[in-house]
């Protein structure tokens, strides 16, 4: 990792974190579920948001609410995830997933909360004219012709018998995780009211990269440094981009997409050497 | 039921069920079941948008979508309060509940995905310049501050072992069911850019008569008009409106709050009727 880049991930991390507490309080049970499915992560989307506001010179108020809610929609997307009846987890970021920690009904609650919080923050004054445009893209991109679609695939894949294709798994995937990816990228050009295709193209290729990366570490790391549980999804029998490329196949793809991210953000000159860096971080990373 | 007023909310449901028919598609899975939600309730929240819309000259199009809007805000309250981990409950509006039809997975999915496409409604152009009130006033009428966490009291409620006292239940429907009530009745208003005062205090009269009407329901009714459950808030020893002022006491006070709300709408005049026609039809009921 950069020393550039730490230094800008930590500041975000720093700056996401402080909305948080002005925004919840700690003597309520329903604030603290969602603080607590707020914190702890890498807030890598918010990192984006706030990173592509800066290349387009857009107001840090305004960078801070988008940022916040791409942060709120990714939490509620991983607590409704964890549930027993989705994917059963009990471990997310090294801490007790949230229905472990509270119960079900607090953590169908909390992610229903959070959901609505993205929305009410993307709708506040200070986040300027083109609110809207935020709003419709954020809400296509997380809905049912998006991440949730991804979702769906996702579980109707692990009822069938019959292992998805390379290109099956990458719509999926594309769905699931690449459409926040890539709003989070876009959204400093849209709140600048820019054009946003560069950021576009560079987000696909990271996004893709992303999901490697994931699959890769559920075949390398240690649910410890993961702070999740790691090999599941090879024990069962899941097609991933490991199971389909081969280890060093999906390496080699990886740094691939990484050069076509850094590759896209060419019109951003050295100015965007801090997005490149995370395109790097992005397939280096250990948990 | 007046036969102007049944012919309205009839019109009302045929035109969002249209919305429905255009907007979700009949051969996916997820799509399906966000259908099934949205269809087979009196979609008295929508017909609330269309008929304040009505009063302040709106165009039909902008009060479609906010009306579509409050139907998937309700619909997908509805779908997560049914799951095993809240309520668990097999029977809503005479049917399967979604996680019985489908799964507990469709179940949490299609109430997430309604929840996003509520914002994404209101975020088209069609709405007009006043969408993001819309938006920011649903947000914070559905999220942790309104009906969320009017749900939370409810869960909390049901664990101790002291009954509520009536301003603890009024508070907690306030926000469980009022704070939604309040903002389909305002939406006319409010998207026309209008003073939404006297609207909002027919809806808070109209949202406390509901939920007095839906305690005595639980009593008086049966489950296959009521088309759900009946007779669970006694059996499980809940504070209600009924046994905390008697079931004649009950009806007294939704009858007075009815004629609050009628009253609240005399700067309207006769166009005022179908919605106090409403309000008589809420506390005269039988499913």
């Amino acid at each position: 990792m950069s020393a550039g880049f730490a230094a800008a991930l930590k500041e975000a991390q720093a700056r996401i974190s402080s909305q948080i507490d002005q925004r919840l309080s700690p003597s309520d049970r329903l604030h603290q579920a969602m603080a607590y499915a707020l914190r702890g992560g890498k807030m890598l989307r918010g990192f984006l948001v706030l990173e592509s506001a800066r290349l387009h010179h857009v107001s840090p108020e305004a960078a801070l609410e988008a940022a916040l809610a791409i942060e709120c929609i990714h939490a509620y997307s991983l607590v409704h995830d964890d549930l027993p009846c989705m994917d059963d987890d009990d471990l997310r970021r090294g801490q007790p997933t949230l229905h472990r920690k509270w119960d079900e009904a607090t953590a169908v609650l909390a992610g229903d909360s959070l959901h609505t919080l993205a929305f009410e923050l993307l709708a506040q004054e200070t986040v300027g004219p083109h609110a809207l445009l935020l709003i419709r893209s954020l809400a296509e991109a997380a809905g049912h012709n998006g991440m949730v679609s991804g979702q769906m695939l996702d579980i109707a894949a692990e009822s069938t018998q019959t292992p998805l294709t390379l290109d099956e798994i990458t719509t999926l995937q594309a769905r699931k995780t690449g459409c926040l990816i890539e709003w989070s990228a876009c959204a400093g050009a849209r709140l600048a009211g820019a054009d946003s295709t560069a950021l576009r193209h560079y987000a696909q290729a990271l996004g893709l990269a992303f999901q490697i990366a994931d699959d890769i570490l559920d075949i390398e790391g240690d649910a410890a440094t993961v702070g999740k549980a790691v090999r599941k999804d090879a024990e069962a029998g899941k097609a991933t981009f490991v199971s389909l490329l081969g280890l060093a196949g999906a390496k080699a793809r990886a740094r691939e997409l990484t050069d076509l991210a850094c590759a896209a953000l060419s019109p951003y000159g050295n100015a965007g050497e801090t997005l490149k860096d995370t395109a790097r971080f992005v397939i280096s990373r250990d948990n």
